[in-house]
């Protein structure tokens, strides 16, 4: 593995980085006091910008408050995209929203003018669907049963796993249905996924309760994600997080897997399913403590733009959990100008 | 207060009782490894039976496991119930089910031939109401908004208090009202109280996480128990604490108080609102967690029953945490043959 260190007009790493390439590389940029959060570098002028993009091969973008706030594109993010991939970069883009199949994912992408097809979409449904298929070889004679939307249930018929509960189980749950064992076990179940859902109800709950309770040890227990809050249209709602808080506390068992951001599951099923070298791989996001620590977890290049839930006594905290190696006021600016 | 012990033909304590008037005395029945968790004495002679009853001037009574399991009556139960009446006993029903009001519950009482009337019982329903008027001086001109059924919202109107919630928000959430305002602030709700409601939804939980979050500090967050499943017919369901995981973790905090066994709060609104003489009180229950536990943290008497969840070997336990200070094989064991 190459040092991938350009010298001049700064040197773009921090002290302290994660990166087995960079870790005796002294900081240049930037005041550090020692303290275990080495500050993060801002990416100033069009010389380092194009330093740091030149370094990398691919590019791994969260997309709510990185690429588009809502159904607000940032400025000048679908330009730079197609920028990258004019140099020839992979983009990939990671979502934990697991409401949508990358097949849908993709109409969005388009409509908002950003290079998309479904092998650059990463959400978290396709993951747990990539994770039952490739890493528990999931049988094929057994059931998913899904708590969540269309796009679970998509992603795992595309990778021909039967799926039953989600959409199929949104009535709510009739007073008589207690008692005459229509939330019986199942033999046929295999695994329990929770994702996001609208349509959560009790009827599903008890449904999955009962099946990682009756056949204990035998039946998976996944989630897409842990997300506690769901920001949407400027609003703050009850995230995957918090929905599966009720499953986990009724089964009193943490799931065997958690598919999205920031897990190593993720991580390790993105790295293995692109071939990627972590050395010429940026992580791109707007949260410290989900995108950031994502990035770090599978020792690729961290970039915090300023366009999301971060703010500036965050990203500067010298104590905080989790620095991001650079930072940029928006992915728009990444763009050479 | 005067002793209460009698000394023959066995003398009714065991060794560490919490009891105040008890706590020199040494235990003479059962064994003693000198463990941190005494024996439970076994009501075994009608002699001890009746000298057990003579001493206590109410009994406190958990419901399901103790006098009845799902629809079938504890044989024995209902006349020994009425020989304590006969006897000028008074009789407290407690339950942690907050689906049904005190009203409706004397229906099912007295179908199943237990003497009742609506003051007897006392419901976590009624204890979230009793709680809010006496304890907190809920404003008049504030709501309650009700993650629960129609038991919670039945109390608080007979203690004056306004509901909303409840049934009125069962329909369950579509993908448009996430963007329309519905799920917004209300500045006219001060409370938020979460109970059992087989009707769950995102819509409910979206609400309340808006009410406690908008208006933080000022909306006070209730429950009106915690327990983990819920038994029914047989089967075992998620449970109100359950439900309620969700909440706290969308919320990232615990509620202000929880109203049910095993609370402190519900303890003393019971010993205040009955006026009760703890040491000529007994809490009779099935569980050793929530029922023991609860009548532990008044001084009670506790009396175990073996009619319900809990074992022989949790009920000989010389390590766990909570000792009943008597156990007998069933309520219907204590009638006087």
């Amino acid at each position: 593995m190459e040092s991938i260190i350009t010298p001049q007009p700064h040197r773009l790493v921090s002290s302290g980085s994660e990166h087995p390439v960079q870790s005796s590389t002294p900081a240049l940029a930037g005041t550090s006091d020692g303290g275990s959060s080495p500050p993060s570098h801002h990416l100033s002028t069009p010389e380092e910008i194009s330093s740091f993009v030149d370094q990398m091969d691919t590019f791994i973008f969260d997309c709510d408050g990185v690429l588009w706030l809502g159904n607000d594109t940032i400025k000048g993010a679908p330009e730079f995209l197609h920028e990258l991939v004019a140099k020839g970069k992979r983009i990939i883009y990671v979502t934990n929203n697991s409401s949508k199949s990358r097949k849908t994912y993709v109409g969005k992408f388009k409509k908002l003018g950003f290079p998309a097809e479904p092998d650059n979409i990463f959400g978290s449904a396709y993951a747990a669907a990539y994770y039952l298929k490739n890493m528990l070889n999931f049988p094929a004679d057994k059931k998913v049963y899904v708590v969540g939307m269309q796009g679970i249930v998509d992603e795992l018929a595309e990778m021909g796993i039967q799926a039953v509960g989600a959409g199929d189980d949104n009535a709510p749950l009739q007073e008589t249905e207690f008692e005459n064992g229509t939330l019986g076990p199942d033999e046929s179940i295999g695994a329990v996924l929770l994702g996001f859902d609208s349509q959560i109800n009790y009827r599903k709950y008890a449904k999955a309760f009962t099946y990682l309770t009756a056949n204990k040890g035998k039946v998976h227990f996944l989630a897409t994600n842990e997300d506690r809050t769901y920001p949407i249209s400027g609003s703050i709602y009850p995230g995957t997080g918090s929905l599966l808080a009720a499953l986990i506390h009724s089964v009193n068992r943490r799931p065997d897997a958690v598919l999205g951001k920031p897990s190593q599951n993720m991580m390790n099923t993105i790295l293995e399913r692109f071939h990627l070298d972590p050395a010429r791989t940026c992580m791109v996001g707007d949260r410290l403590d989900t995108d950031i620590a994502f990035g770090k977890l599978g020792k690729l290049h961290t970039l915090l733009v300023m366009t999301g839930v971060t703010s500036v006594e965050e990203r500067d905290a010298k104590k905080g959990p989790v620095t991001a190696e650079y930072w940029i006021e928006s992915v728009g600016h990444l763009r050479q100008r």
